[in-house]
C-alpha cells in the first residue's frame, strides 16, 4: 500500500517545522489531474463534460502551484548556504521544479508531470539526507507506474 | 523521533485521496503559536514585540482555520452515511472540532489548543480505522507533552 | 415578490450575528448557474461559448463552497449541544449538506441543486425555530420553481 | 427585532441578483468591531488583551474592504448611465462611501463607523428607489443608536 | 520600444504611493488574453486546447478584476473633493471603467478590451495631470495597435 | 524626482510580460512600513496605537511575501537555463531573496529591508541586462537613503 510515512507542516513563523511530502503529494495530483484530463469522454452531454474538464484543469493549476509554493518555501526558509555546500545542486534543482511546474499548468502530457515529481522526489531525498533521515522508493498503487520518494524512519 | 507515517492530500475532484494529518499538524501548530504568544517577552522594543505576538496570533488563527477546513472536507467528502452507522459518534466529534477549534481562536490558553488535538485525534483514529490501518500513539518531541496518533503501516 | 425578508451576517469574533441567507442565496445562485449552462448554446463562436461555460462553472464552483462554507461556521459557532438536543436530527442534515454541495459541483443537472436548497432550507427552519421566528416559503419570481424557507418577522 | 427585510445576492456573470444588505451589514460590523476594540481591557494577561485586539482589527479591516467592495460591485454592474440620469448624485456618493471606508480602517473612533454607515444607507435608498420597493428606517437592538434603511416589501 | 516610464506601488495604509500602470497594464492583459482566445486552434487534441482556453479565459478574468480593483483603489484613496472640481469628469470615467471591465469579462471580443484600456488611459492622463507630470502616448510593440498613456518624466 | 521607468506586468500564460519592478516596489514598502512601526507612538490611545501596528505590520508581511513570489515567477518563467550560464550567481541572488524577506517578515529594523532590497536591486540589474536596456541608479525622495535600479530606455 502506498504511503509517505513522515509529514511535517510548514508554518511560517519559523516554528522549525518542515516537510517535502506536501509538494510530492501536489505533484502527484497534478498527475491524477492530467490522467482525469486525457480519460474524460465528451459523449453527448456536453456540458457535464466541460464542466468536468473545467474542474480538472483548475486543480491542476492550483497543486502545480502548491508544488513550486511548498518547495520555495522550504528552499527559502529551511536550506541554508551551509547546505548548500553539501549540495550544491539544489539550486538548479529548484530552478527546474519551477520550469516544470510551469510546464505541467501549461500541458495536458502525462510526461510533463512526471517530469515535475521526478524533481521533487530529488528534493525531497536531499531534504531527509540533511535531516539524517534514510528514504525508501515505493509505489503509488492508486496512481499505477509513479514512484515516490519517502522517509524510512 | 515524531513523524506522522502516513499522509494522503485531498484534492477535491473527487480523486479518492484523504487524509486526517494536515488537521493534525494544523492542531499541533496552533498549540504551537501558542506556546510561543506565552514565552514572548515584552523586553525594551515594543514594536519588535508587537511584530512577534501579531504574526503568532496570524498563524493561530490560520492554521484553527485550516484545522477545522480539512475536518469538514474530509467528514463532507470521504465519510458516508454507511460509515456514520459503524461509528454513530463521528457527527458529534466533528461538530466538537468546530467548537475547539474556534475556542483556539479566541483563546490564548494552552489548553485550548490540547483541546483542539484530542478531539483530531479521535478523528485520524476513525479514519485509519475505516481505512482498515492500525494505529500507534508517538509523542512529538519537540512539542512536549503532545501525543498524537499516527497510522501504523 | 421574491425576498428573504431577514439578513444577519457572521463577523467571527463572535459578535453573535448569524444568519443561515447568505447559504440559500448561494443555493440558488447554483440553480441559477446550472441552468445557465444547460440553456447555453454553442453556436459559430466557439471561444464566446467556452468563455460563458467557464465563468458559469466557476461561478457554480465558487458558490457552492461558500453555500457549505455559511452552513458549517452557523453549525459551528453558533449550534450548541443544548441545540443538538433539542433537534437531533441536525448533524445528519448538516452532513447531507456537504454531500450535496459536493454533487452539486460535480454534476450539471438541475436535481442536483434543487436538492442542495432543499436540504439548505431545513437548516434554516431550524435556525429560525431556535431564534423564536416564524418562517413562510415563498417561491422566487426570477427562478421558477425554486421554493425557499425565510423568516417571517 | 432588527431585520433587514431583502437580500439578494450578487453572483457575477451576471444573474441579475444585486442587494445592497451585504455592505449594510458589514458597515455594523465596523461599528460593532471598533466598539469591541474600545471596550476591550488589558488586565493582567496582555497576551489574552493583544489576541483579541489583532482580531478585532483584522475584521475591522476586512468588513471595511468587503463593505467598500459591495457597493463597487452594484454601482459597476447595476447601475446604469440612466439611473445616474435620475439620480446624479450617486457617484458622489459612492466616492463619499470608498473614502468613509478607508477612514473607518485607519481609525478606531466609532463617529468614522457611522459616518461610513450613513452613507452606505443612503446608497440603499437610491438602489431601492430604482427597484421600485419602499424602505423604513429600523433601529438595530444590538447595535444600540444604529439605525438602519431596510426595504418594505 | 514600449514602456511605462514610471509605476508607484499603493500599499494600502496609506503610504502615499499611487500609479495607475498596474491597472493599464492588466487592461494590456485582457486585450492579449483576448488575441490568444481568438487564435487558438482546436486541433486533434481537445484536452490541450480547453487547457489553453481555461487558462486564457482564467487570466482574462484576474486581469479585468485587478484593472477594476486598482482604479477603485486610486480613485478611493487619491483622488479628493477638490480634485473632483478640477476634473469632473472623472467619476464617470471610473464609472464607465467599471461597467467596460465587466464587458470584457462577459465577451471575447478585442474591441471590449480596446473600450476598457482606452477609458483607463484617460484616468492615466488625470492622474498623472494632477501629479503635474506630463504624458505621452506610444504604442506596445508586443501588442500592435495598442496605444497607452505613460507619464513624460 | 523618484520614478521607476519601466514597468511590465506578468500575467502567467506566459504572455512574455515580466518586470522586476513590482518586487523593488514591494522592497521599498517593507521599508516604509518599518518606518512607520518605529516611528508610531502609544499617545494616550492604546487602541488606536495597536491598530495601527496591526496595519503596519500586516503590510509588511504582505509585501515582503509578494516581493519573494514576483522574484520567485520571474526565475522560475523567464530565466533559462542559458541565462544561468551568463549570470551563475543568479541562483544565490534569488536564494538570497528568500532568506531576506522571511528576515524582514520577522523582524522590525530598517536594515533588514533595506538588505532585501539591495538583493531585489541586483536581481533587477541583471534583468535588465539580459532584455539589453541599461540601467541607472537613482535615489527615492520620498523614502530618504533608498537607492533603487531603474531601466533607462
Amino acid at each position: 500500500m502506498f504511503t509517505l510515512e513522515t509529514v511535517k507542516a510548514h508554518c511560517d513563523v519559523p516554528c522549525g517545522i518542515y516537510d517535502p511530502s506536501a509538494a510530492q503529494l501536489a505533484a502527484l495530483s497534478v498527475i491524477r489531474m492530467i490522467d482525469l484530463i486525457n480519460a474524460a469522454e465528451k459523449g453527448d452531454d456536453e456540458a457535464a463534460y466541460l464542466n468536468n474538464m473545467a474542474r480538472y484543469i483548475a486543480v491542476k493549476e492550483e497543486e502545480a502551484v502548491k508544488c513550486k509554493e511548498e518547495i520555495r518555501i522550504i528552499w527559502g526558509d529551511f536550506i541554508k548556504p551551509a547546505h548548500v555546500e553539501t549540495y550544491p545542486e539544489i539550486h538548479t534543482l529548484v530552478h527546474n521544479i519551477m520550469m516544470k511546474g510551469g510546464a505541467a499548468k501549461q500541458h495536458t502530457s502525462r510526461e510533463k508531470g512526471m517530469e515535475l515529481l521526478a524533481e521533487v522526489n530529488k528534493f525531497a531525498e536531499i531534504f531527509w539526507a540533511i535531516k539524517g533521515v534514510k528514504t525508501k522508493t515505493v509505489t503509488a498503487p492508486s496512481l499505477p507506474n509513479e514512484d515516490i520518494v519517502i522517509a524510512d524512519l
